[in-house]
């Protein structure tokens, strides 16, 4: 498999739904496998909240493969034998695109707090930019769960000719208040941290030392992306060590899995961002911008494929489920499947194995096309 | 219905589960109607996580009743006209009985971290001693919901010949890792939130201004206590102003919720109670100190009556369920109810009205005994 990585610079602006701008601004960005000549071969993939550009193979001196690896490679559902995959830094994102700790023109210092609120129509946009750029304006494709789902989705809205398939996995058409909340948790602990200084924390401030409040608001992420069941699979009610029982810290598995994840990632992922990023989850709504959600969902052409897991806490399967009964009430073509996992929401993630066929035939469909 | 509120206090040791004594320790309680001549007529109310023993009517100058006000009173299901009803705080909360910051004997300052760790049988065997000096050695009924469900179940396991009722709600068998990450939210907020100072801050240093720590845990928290759809029901996707949409700390219902509460809470709950108290929701288990869970359970000779709520996110059904099969197979006296509701873990709290027949009618077939 080719991998290539890169960072395109935009110096027209890009108009934000806000009303402001942003100017100039990088989209990192990844690709895997060959462009064949007509450019019919490209498939696009949206990555999530936590996630990068980086969405397959290894790079030299990793252990840790990029977070589709299962699905994208030689061979696999998305095969790079066949397609082009690409995958962007969503803006506002920390991974080499252009998010609020990047210097702000002319000033050259990092927005902050004066970044912009980005949101899913925001990414979805500089990512149609960026196609263009590479002179794609067809895609095969267009793939994502959670926030990815969230772009899939919004992609087909916003630009019904671009995409001849539109899959969308453990999505929604709209944010609910459920997940708000629990990106609540992440804001709050993000903004009261001392640390955080209010957004004027040094650049490596927390590369050794993470923000404590990062890591505090992904616990409560982490509690969204697994289910009950996963939990007493993965940890049950073991110790860590068994003193804990009487000491007042002592541990569950559980606390450790989330203490050593949460605090690993607050060491790589910047809060700024994380703030930004779970606004834009916060404001998706696919009715913003036309008359209403119906109406929406009434301008795909694109053939919706909805995938959701029946063990997700975080968006669930009436979520998708409602998408299915708009556009098959509207004759529009789309399918819908709920996928029984006991893996909640990570299950987009972690069980490839149980829908990397259907991904592969709604592919392989096209190809005969 | 007449109220009163008082501290027991005890010289005698309470030996705990850690191996640990706490000596001498306070009982704060407060009883609603009065004991007739047989004390017969006793029901004891167990409190949850953040309740405390002022269960039901209103202190002079206050605006809110007690936390089960709807169920407690002249005429209601408790009712107070017919039963002395106690409730008591428990060890290690911070209304009135002995917890972390209560002097410790002899040196006179606060145990804070030094408090020993304290466990739902321990909260039982202070309560066994609380009645024992009112001279109570028979109950009617225990009840309660979630960590006060806990206790009810406790009881009856640890002291088969108290209570000829036992009814558990909204509760479980032991608690669940799913159970314990949302506890761990607030373990490390608190935990690392300066201004805990490892728990030695000042005793007044939250009244003002509560610890941000407890009020981001207590999030989560509230997250667990709600629903989705309970969720959907009040806040929607309503912002508390037009801006919020496209500032990055512009604010939904429900977050507004979320602030509200949790930063009241951090006012008049102490940071290190939580702890303790969260840690004994975490250790509890009906099996620990039996061969096995059945045997445990098996110990119970009160009737127990369990209820559910669909909704529950916190304490799901299945695990009442458990309870009920496992004592169904025993051939003991046990009644399952699983009551539909949207309002999640907090319909014990809030739909009083779902339930309080039932109440009514198991108590009523025991004054006819």
């Amino acid at each position: 498999m080719k991998i290539k990585t890169d960072i395109a610079h935009f110096s027209s602006p890009l108009y934000l739904e806000s009303g402001r701008i942003l100017e100039p601004y990088d989209i990192a960005y990844e690709t895997y496998g060959e462009l064949n000549d007509d450019k019919s071969n490209v498939v696009l993939v949206c990555h999530a909240l936590s996630g990068s550009h980086h969405a397959a193979g290894i790079y030299e001196g990793e252990k840790k493969a990029g977070w589709w690896d299962d699905l994208i490679g030689d061979g696999k559902a998305l095969d790079t034998s066949k397609y082009f995959v690409i995958c962007t830094n969503v803006v506002g994102s920390c991974f080499g695109s252009t998010g609020p700790m990047s210097n702000s023109y002319p000033s050259l210092a990092p927005y902050r707090l004066k970044f912009p609120v980005v949101t899913i129509k925001d990414m979805v946009r500089a990512q149609v930019h960026l196609l263009s750029g590479l002179g794609i304006y067809k895609l095969k494709a267009i793939i994502g769960g959670s926030m990815g789902g969230m772009q899939a989705l919004q992609f087909g809205v916003d630009y019904p000719n671009l995409a001849k398939h539109i899959i969308s996995m453990a999505s929604t058409y709209e944010t609910r208040p459920w997940t708000i909340a629990f990106n609540k948790v992440a804001v709050e602990a993000i903004r009261t941290d001392p640390r955080f200084e209010g957004g004027y924390y040094a650049k490596d401030a927390f590369s050794e030392d993470g923000l404590a409040g990062l890591a505090i608001g992904r616990i409560a992420g982490h509690i969204s992306f697994l289910s009950p069941k996963s939990m007493d699979r993965k940890f049950d009610r073991n110790y860590v060590n068994t003193d804990g029982l009487f000491e007042l810290f002592g541990r569950y598995e559980v606390e450790r899995y989330m203490e050593y994840n949460t605090t690993n990632f607050s060491k790589i992922f910047d809060p700024l961002s994380y703030l930004y990023i779970v606004k834009a989850i916060n404001t998706f709504s696919l009715e913003r911008g036309y008359d209403s959600l119906d109406d929406a969902i009434l301008r795909i052409k694109s053939k919706v494929h909805l995938f959701s897991f029946s063990s997700d806490y975080l968006f669930f399967p009436e979520e998708m489920e409602f998408i299915y009964n708009v556009m098959s009430k509207n004759s529009q073509e789309v399918t819908y499947k709920e996928i029984q996992s006991d893996y909640g929401h990570d299950a987009f993630l972690v069980e490839v194995d149980k829908f990397e066929d259907d991904i592969k035939s709604i592919l392989g469909e096209s190809d005969d096309k």
